[in-house]
């Protein structure tokens, strides 16, 4: 399913631009280059649309947003729909306020989106399926997050992208549960927000957005195991060093032996 | 004094809501998660009474302030206010433009706060008692230092907490001396920002405002201290990512085996 | 040539004042801890001209720009020159879109800079010698980038300090080739932002700019060096924390050691 979508990664180094919230905007530019892509963050409005055309993916995270901020999402999104490059969106806090639960709506129904990446909460919530959130962190899903995934995406025509324990992604025909992944990763901030960077620069070198998505989900994940029996890593400091040492250092090969995901048909 | 704070604190993991500086945040959301509680970022005038109003605290920094930016705090100040929800001053640079004194000041007025964590340059010259900041580091404190954190904290009815060689923490009728730290500590950027964070964090579970800015001292420091002698530290850096993970590992045993503080009564 | 500086660096402690972009500000921040100087971040235009005033250089990088961030530039930029103080431009994406081009030259014309550090893109692009870039990143070089850089000194009176595999530093009489640096440096995001800190940090304490460049270059590429060869040293994430220690760690002696750079005159 995913086989050789990391080496095309490295070799075409997709360029990929972000207007990101500024607590993980650091993480995401470094997660970008360590699995192999190249960064952009760039949002004023003058220059909003030219980053996004130049780029072969375009990450919406609203994060810290603003209402100018969220304005210059409209401009790349629709700048990049109408040259055929994929939006990803996360929609970061989406349920916290309503600031953020309309924003989110607001760039779905103005930009044509192709991965949207959230907790189960933030998905639950914009599917109309209930969840709660405590800040950008989910503090309860919805009752069956497989249903609000599905839901969401068939009324998105997006594919939901949803973190967790077990990962969920769909595109309302297929879907995957993805089961790499460590409890450390939760102890530092932005892992949310760097996975929806290594969704996007998988999105940039392939088409098939479900596709893209899984991969990105495996790659992470299993960093995120492999850096967790660094003899260093002894706290979330050291184990973020390790884990981004280890999404550097992943292989087609490594994927292939640490990959845990199943795949159904909805 | 402070016993069994931080078990609360990893009980409850009080969601704190900053208003901050672009230069440190991802710093202050890590160390928030590290000491156990649940950090969100959120400035948008829209969203931030909603999102001060669902925190235990809020953290007010004024290190890269606008002039919007600091009225967004003065609707968040306002909110958490009429909640009952603590507030946390960090007055950065204080003294070292007009605008951050006027700003510290015009919170000050406007917003009941419960604890101002600074330097001794910042906490020196908003209580009129002298000192000298070069950029946001303290350059020169005010001759009594005790007296000008007195001072301040019967001014503004704040814990005053001045971080430093030994730091000192008062209400005015309390004080608290805490000998907790290392220099290390002064060779990266924002460690005054964080232990903001702390504070709140521990201000969002204890109503007392001088036992909580101890406790957060007391963590913070020690875990200063146990980071310089581990085998990785080399420089800034590596003690950097130990600190947090000492942090991260902090205990109820090793504040019983490490602090050293005193207190006195006014 | 360079001989003495960072041992003067480290006794002046430099107050270095950025305007910069969001993604890189922490780093840029412990950076110039790191080499022995004392960063503040202030942006607000009712700010900048005080903060800048009160510094020993001044450093403009254009990352993540707005039209009011340029302006706040503008601001400081002058009121530096007005005193004295040097203004270091980085001017991050020149050439990338329309507004990173003309903000660039609008600082150029308007503030009289010292030194400009960029990649060769950038540099041999503001020089109307041609280049490439993609996103930050250069993607292909004028013709005869030494050429380019001394058009670019002797157009705008200002040294051209050009990082690349071999740097270049000119004045547009004197030049110098540094092969100080190591591919890892590429790895991690924000390494031209860094340099343009260090060399903020020396021109605040060195008043011949070339010299300043080129000692900055020097210490930054050795570190690098020195970094690769940490134990620890496993990806990007544990060569950063290396490389930032190796900053810290630098001394007269290991320049004396590691310098590798040759001088001309054109």
């Amino acid at each position: 399913m995913i086989e050789g979508l990391l080496a095309r990664l490295r070799e075409k180094k997709p360029l990929v631009h972000h207007i990101t919230n500024m607590v993980t905007v650091n993480d995401c530019a470094n997660v970008t280059l360590a699995i192999g892509a190249l960064p952009v963050m760039a949002h004023a409005p003058e220059e909003v649309e030219e980053m996004a055309g130049a780029a072969q993916a375009v990450v919406l995270n609203i994060g810290t947003l603003s209402r100018q901020q969220v304005d210059a999402m409209i401009l790349a999104g629709k700048a990049a729909n109408s040259l055929g490059i994929p939006v990803i969106l996360d929609p970061v806090g989406a349920g916290a306020t309503g600031l953020r639960s309309r924003s989110a709506e607001r760039i779905l129904s103005e930009v044509k989106v192709c991965v949207v990446k959230g907790n189960s909460a933030e998905i639950g919530i914009l599917a109309g399926k209930g969840g709660r959130i405590r800040g950008v962190e989910s503090a309860e899903a919805a009752e069956n997050m497989v249903e609000a995934a599905a839901e969401f995406a068939r009324r998105y025509g997006a594919v939901a992208a949803v973190s967790g324990a077990t990962d969920i992604i769909t595109d309302g025909k297929r879907i995957a549960f993805v089961d790499n992944g460590h409890p450390m990763m939760g102890t530092i901030t932005g892992t949310g927000c760097m996975l929806s960077s290594v969704v996007a620069s998988f999105c940039g070198v392939e088409q098939d957005s479900f596709k893209a998505a899984v991969a990105a989900f495996v790659c992470f994940g299993l960093a995120g195991e492999l850096a967790v029996s660094h003899p260093g890593a002894r706290g979330p400091a050291s184990f973020k060093t390790a884990f981004f040492d280890e999404i550097y250092n992943m292989t087609e090969e490594k994927i292939r032996h640490g990959m845990k995901a199943r795949f159904e048909n909805l």
